[in-house]
């Protein structure tokens, strides 16, 4: 059986827990990790401050294959995270010979004064490798098991992008959606026992209410073709029986 | 001055983690608060795991003023968040009168079938006071500090109406939003100096990125509409000096 590889992301920024910004990157996130097999299993959303990074970064990165953190890599005083990070691994944050050459080249070729808090973003913790941005030239890094990329969404997917090859995944979670037409508390006693039966599956059960009338969907999910197949034939069995019955 | 009241989130659900469910409640939970003037600290999205609710619930109930969690109260196998906030408080989850009396009515006057699913959720933490659900009947409940809400979003927000006026609140968090033309790697020394210079006001600053070109919208927050003030004023002149040099 290949490996179960897990993920934990941290998302940076005082703007999504004001409500001003909407966060676009967990969901992104969350659906490129189940594209290549990997599990993502906890994310933190937490303040631009220190000591809250430190902590969340530090549990994380202890307990999943991966971390993915996004936001506060900008030239701003609020842009945090590099020294987080840095902290984190208990290493020197300090500013990247390539990464200021390509910033400092990137400037130049505009006619850009390349500032002060432009060079902050040339910052990495020591030991760290650099990803590339292909939008806006500042890098993200790597460090260890940790990926820290940026809050802008366009530039966070381009830099995941970038990481996605780089990481090691594992079997696909194969998953069906099953509709049933009856809500959550007609099924859900036969859907414990069927769960029961199929141990090498997780089934999921998501009540969805629409005009006011609910409807559950059911998801089987299984690293096994087999396994699925036969809770998915199980759970429509339980559900043709249902509708008989009524 | 006013009590700083903070908050934190867990959002208990597998779905959102796979990426099959975009969370809509974070953003709606957080834009509630920054109006009632409390602050949304930290949010934690866990999944329909025991263990890893219960250390959320824990982890959060003991460093903020209040928790609100979303997620697994409904009726089926994979809905644990009542047993696991009881184990959390350390008390037995249990069938409460009140909301088993209100969902079997409930029940009973559609003609549908109050089966063993549909009473689990009548379960609650001993000590726990039900939040009304005018969407659905079965209810969320507080225990403490910890606020329990389903997770389809009309019930979610149904439930925190019922619950915001039960909150202490505090000074609401005043903020103003000033546009730049000017990119942050062009702002961020300045902005850092007004940062300094105005210790009671949070200047936040945020990169956009739109038809390939950055801009940046700088937030101002102060509990004080004279610190706003001060420190916008500091900001747009900063920003005229530099259109002038360009």
């Amino acid at each position: 059986m290949s490996e179960v590889v897990t993920a934990a992301m941290v998302v940076i920024g005082d703007e999504i827990l004001s409500g001003r910004t909407k966060d676009r990157n967990i969901g992104h996130l969350a659906v490129m990790m189940t594209a290549v097999g990997i599990d993502l299993k906890e994310v933190r959303i937490v303040a631009d401050e220190k000591e809250a990074i430190v902590e969340a970064v530090n549990a994380l990165r202890k307990r999943y294959s991966y971390v993915f953190t996004s936001g506060g890599i900008g030239p701003t005083h609020d842009d945090i995270t590099a020294e987080a990070v840095a902290a984190a691994f208990d290493v020197p944050c300090d500013y990247d010979p390539e990464a200021y050459r390509m910033l400092e080249e990137h400037y130049k070729a505009r006619d850009i004064p390349f500032t002060e808090a432009r060079k902050r973003m040339a910052r990495v913790p020591k030991g760290a490798s650099l990803i590339t941005n292909p939008v806006s030239v500042a890098p993200g890094f790597r460090i260890e098991n940790v990926h820290v990329m940026a809050g802008v969404p366009a530039i966070f997917q381009a830099m995941l992008d970038n990481v996605i090859p780089t990481l090691r995944t594992g079997a696909k979670l194969l998953s069906v959606s099953i509709p049933s037409p009856h809500p959550e508390g007609s099924i859900g006693g036969p859907l414990a026992e069927i769960q029961k039966a199929h141990g090498e599956t997780l089934i999921g059960s998501y009540p969805k209410y629409h005009d006011d009338k609910f409807w559950t969907e059911i998801v089987v999910r299984s690293r096994s073709e087999e396994a699925l197949r036969g809770a998915k034939e199980a759970i429509e069995q339980m559900l043709a029986g249902l509708l008989q019955h009524n």
